[in-house]
């Protein structure tokens, strides 16, 4: 699958926030930014971004992607972007177009929810698109926003002053090949709107409709757009993961969103938070080694819960932004453990100067335990449905509480049987389902 | 894609070794079992099992399968088995079959590369006939055999007395659905044989040719046609792993190799294999850990590199058998790295007792690096290429050398740095990669 963005217009109505528009500000990111990363993770292989004012803004913004986001990105310039629609905008990047391809507008905000639920529809031989039947809803002008009218699935008419619609237009089409020669004959024709192909489409019954539910889209025409934008973003960041353990829903999470939400506008990105979460662990370990005074025990144990509330923050910053990432992923992972691998030795030093160095094969146990659980979570995650999970949030609180109480021994304890006990269960339920 | 073994013949040559041809023993397993498995393992959902002669040995066999294979099998039984040829026992399947299938003989020993070559191939509105150009082969009676005589990637004529021959038929078939009404028709006719059926298709240029290459196969009717499977196979085995290191190229695959060989008639399991590999670290844990006399240490450093030969069986005995499963590999692992914590933990002791507790960190960072190595290579195998690895093979032979030598620290050191900076390279490396 390929995409293009329609990135060519002025919109004047954003000028005091952003000189060009498409590289307006949004939780950290831009918009055309976020609607690239968007439709790279929805499966896009190639993302053509079409420009027209601003070229030379845009072309450099280009040129600072990371390699990886860079090189999926294609730009063609628009000339007459000031005396076309986005139609024509369009058929600029019809030629460098071979397959199923994706449309979005620059200028909206989508939710990657909206995008995998629209690219898993087929556009036939024609064109599918994403609409939203909560008409009134927070946040979209119902004057200014285009409708669509509906009819057995597929649409029948849209535009901004349908007498009687159905539905909002999302401005995200997925299309077959069998636009391209209809973009052709647009550049000889006076109305460049896409609007008007997509009509023409939904007068020959080959547009297809694509309900995206309850995910999550706005269209940014004003400062006040991007107000609701950026609270619609923020809002979505409540739902929180499936994974998540008790100590995670009630304690950590919470406070991670609340610091997410404070942090998603600076340049802080999500690979740093892990870097950070992986620094206090560090030195949580450190203090909590060398430690002789209660007082600094108490701040070790403080330090490592504040980690685990941190370590919540990575990933919710990487989907406020769609950034989210298989390295990014991977990094935290692989910080994460060699946090705990530095916890546990702590403790495990704590224990052996407390009750003598046999503590040793106990703090040998709970590290190959912690790290058995999460090696062997790869495959057991797919496949088994775990009722009592110990997550990361449960291990941080255990030796959190381990080293503030001075208790050692009992966490390294705790944290041996349940975790080996954990790997056990799944070699042992593992070995018929695989 | 769903799989038919063809089971109900007498198989009298055979009768000397075994009562029922299909369960004859081969390597530790039956002909038959080796071929559902294969066929498993090249990607069909449901084997259909025809049986004719012994029908109730086979089902008693089928009972006795692990649930994972056993809910894939289904056994059909031809009662006119004896008077009936392959073709009519294919028949009796047809109404089992929704799609495309494979059809096996359950006397002809193929390799997994075979039936993978296969299965890539396209049937279009036909079948697609494996066959081998190696006219003369060792192991295949050129009078018994039954060839093909080719024309442009197609099969012209086929049977055991072709004036002209290109290739041997393999016994292994892809057909698409056309074959469905075909077989219906045989059920009434004379000529029962499968050949007859597929003489048919090829006249209508409908028998594709699927040419195996070096792939292995085997079709067992005597009690010598056996030992050349069973040496055949064993001669595969000495491929080797790709990732295989330097010691496992020279050392270790040699003497598991050897081993290998010698226990695969037995009943012993790749995963027994694995768990006594895991049972030996153990053992030289717990010697070197409690040592005090120099011959204890050497038995020590004996028993881990005699882990790490053996460490090479279990795959070897999994693919000579084709039990390879996602089980089977993934407990491997566990395995190994609790072996692996159980030989560092020991060393680590070892050191602490001789260098002072100080070594207890240095322990604690080569048994990170040693876990994150593995942690981390899921993905990192998949996108890099790494012209220096680090793996199991070397990592068990430094562990050896530093207990039987007494110079544990050396050998954590060694690890430590080792292994950590695998880890760090494959963060830096990786970060545009994926």
């Amino acid at each position: 699958m390929e995409a293009v963005i329609l990135a060519a217009g002025r919109g004047s109505r954003l000028q005091a926030l952003s000189a060009c528009k498409p590289l307006t500000p949004l939780l950290g990111t831009t918009l055309l930014e976020r609607n690239l990363r968007l439709a790279i993770s929805a499966g896009a292989r190639r993302v053509i971004v079409v420009t027209g004012y601003r070229h030379e803004d845009i072309r450099q913004w280009k040129n600072r992607l990371p390699l990886r986001i860079r090189k999926c990105v294609e730009l063609v310039h628009n000339p007459h972007w000031s005396s076309t629609e986005n139609g024509y905008s369009l058929a600029q990047a019809a030629s460098h177009l071979s397959g199923r391809f994706l449309i979005l507008m620059a200028d909206h905000v989508y939710s990657l929810e909206l995008l995998r639920t629209l690219v898993e529809c087929d556009p036939q031989d024609g064109a599918v698109l994403a609409v939203d039947r909560r008409l009134g809803r927070d946040g979209i002008d119902p004057q200014d926003a285009t409708k669509v009218r509906l009819e057995c699935g597929r649409i029948t008419a849209l535009g901004k002053n349908l007498q009687r619609a159905d539905a909002y237009d999302t401005g995200a089409f997925l299309c077959s090949t069998a636009l391209l020669p209809m973009l052709d004959c647009l550049r000889q024709s006076a109305d460049t709107r896409l609007s008007g192909v997509m009509q023409t489409l939904a007068d020959a019954g080959k547009l297809l409709v694509c309900d995206v539910g309850h995910a999550y889209w706005q269209d940014v025409d004003t400062p006040a757009d991007l107000s609701a934008a950026r609270e619609g973003l923020l809002a979505s960041l409540s739902g929180g993961k499936q994974a998540d353990g008790p100590v995670s829903r009630y304690l950590n999470r919470p406070c991670s969103r609340w610091i997410s939400r404070r942090v998603a506008d600076t340049g802080i990105s999500p690979n740093m938070v892990s870097w950070l979460v992986f620094a206090l662990s560090s030195l949580a370990a450190l203090l909590a080694a060398s430690a002789s005074w209660w007082l600094t025990y108490i701040l070790a144990g403080v330090l490592i819960q504040l980690a685990s509330v941190l370590d919540g923050c990575d990933g919710e910053l990487a989907r406020l932004r769609a950034q989210s990432s298989d390295y990014g992923g991977w990094l935290d992972a692989i910080l994460d453990r060699y946090g705990d691998a530095a916890l546990i030795a702590a403790l495990t030093w704590q224990a052996m100067n407390g009750d003598g160095p046999s503590a040793f094969w106990l703090g040998m146990a709970a590290l190959a335990g912690s790290f058995m659980a999460s090696y062997s979570a790869h495959k057991s995650d797919r496949l088994l449905k775990e009722s009592l999970r110990i997550g990361r949030d449960l291990r941080m609180l255990v030796l959190a509480l381990g080293v503030a109480l001075q208790q050692p021994a009992a966490a390294l304890w705790l944290l041996a049987i349940a975790m080996n006990l954990t790997v056990c269960v799944r070699v042992y339920k593992l070995r018929h389902v695989m």
